[in-house]
């Protein structure tokens, strides 16, 4: 097997795992993201030789991608757009996100600080900065306000009882973040 | 000892048990609740028999208190301001309510139907409905988003790392709720 070959596969394997996660909860088996990336179990456990390896990497390619979509939408024409979509997609994905943390910390792995390593910090201070001196967020709230709001919505968004309240919950803390034209 | 002294007695072990919780968790003990009654142990034990009785019984004493705000706060001259008032009651309570009702889950007892039977649901219909009338919150949302955005702000006050952080979480919920007049 070629380098690449290796690689291709262990990003089918994670991108599978993601989807299995979500679906299924972390709980599910190794056999069944096997199952669903198409490959042996045996690849799965030559790229992630335990459970947790694959929760964590899963975890990591999150973050990846939440870092990657921030700094796209860092040079965004509308920033007031850019922080709402960003927000709107940090509480979309934090159902699984949440699930994998808990799952991970049971096993005594403490993934909190991740987030800082791949700069996401950094990069929603910057969204939040250009969306705030574009006059379309309240100039009050900084980085630790929209966190703990993150973390609030993301709370409510799991307890709501229907789509459309999920979606109202979200649109209400968003608005009261704008500052209405 | 005659009746009036019991109940005085019953009343005075409750608010020592609600205080002494909220301030070192629900993990205190009944001797350090007798102490800060002022009673011994034994009248503890006569009116709770077990530490889950006295966990209920703070529980319900809250929402006895809260569903006794939200009535006085049906009649208030502002129905904004008592909407938001309750809204904000409701956040602040909700540590330690957390925590006795995760307390209480853990020993298999459920007080998820406790807030019903107290009428905190109708009581708090009633408040939406009278701001809503007022013009003063937003005609979109109901009891089920109020439930929500409630369980979203409580979990937000708990993540925020400063009570400027915790105040702002409320006000912008608040704001992102009200209608600007």
């Amino acid at each position: 097997m070629t380098r690449s070959d290796a690689r291709r596969n262990r990003t089918r394997v994670l991108s599978a795992a993601a989807a299995v996660f979500a679906a299924q909860g972390v709980g599910a088996s190794t056999e069944e993201v096997a199952r669903a990336a198409g490959v042996g179990v045996g690849t799965v456990f030559r790229h992630f030789p335990t459970k947790e390896a694959l929760l964590l990497a899963v975890y990591e390619e999150r973050l990846d991608e939440l870092a990657g979509e921030a700094r796209s939408l860092a040079a965004a024409d509308d920033p007031g757009a850019a922080f709402e979509d960003f927000f709107r997609t940090v509480v979309a994905s934090s159902g699984t996100k949440l699930a994998v943390v808990d799952a991970l910390a049971a096993v005594g792995v403490d993934v909190r600080a991740s987030g800082q390593q791949h700069g996401l910090g950094a990069t929603l201070h910057g969204l939040l900065t250009r969306a705030q001196q574009a006059g379309r967020i309240r100039a009050d709230v900084g980085p630790a306000d929209i966190m703990t709001l993150l973390a609030g919505t993301s709370r409510a968004v799991q307890f709501a009882p229907t789509d459309d309240v999920r979606r109202r919950a979200v649109e209400v803390v968003l608005s009261g973040l704008r500052i209405s034209s």
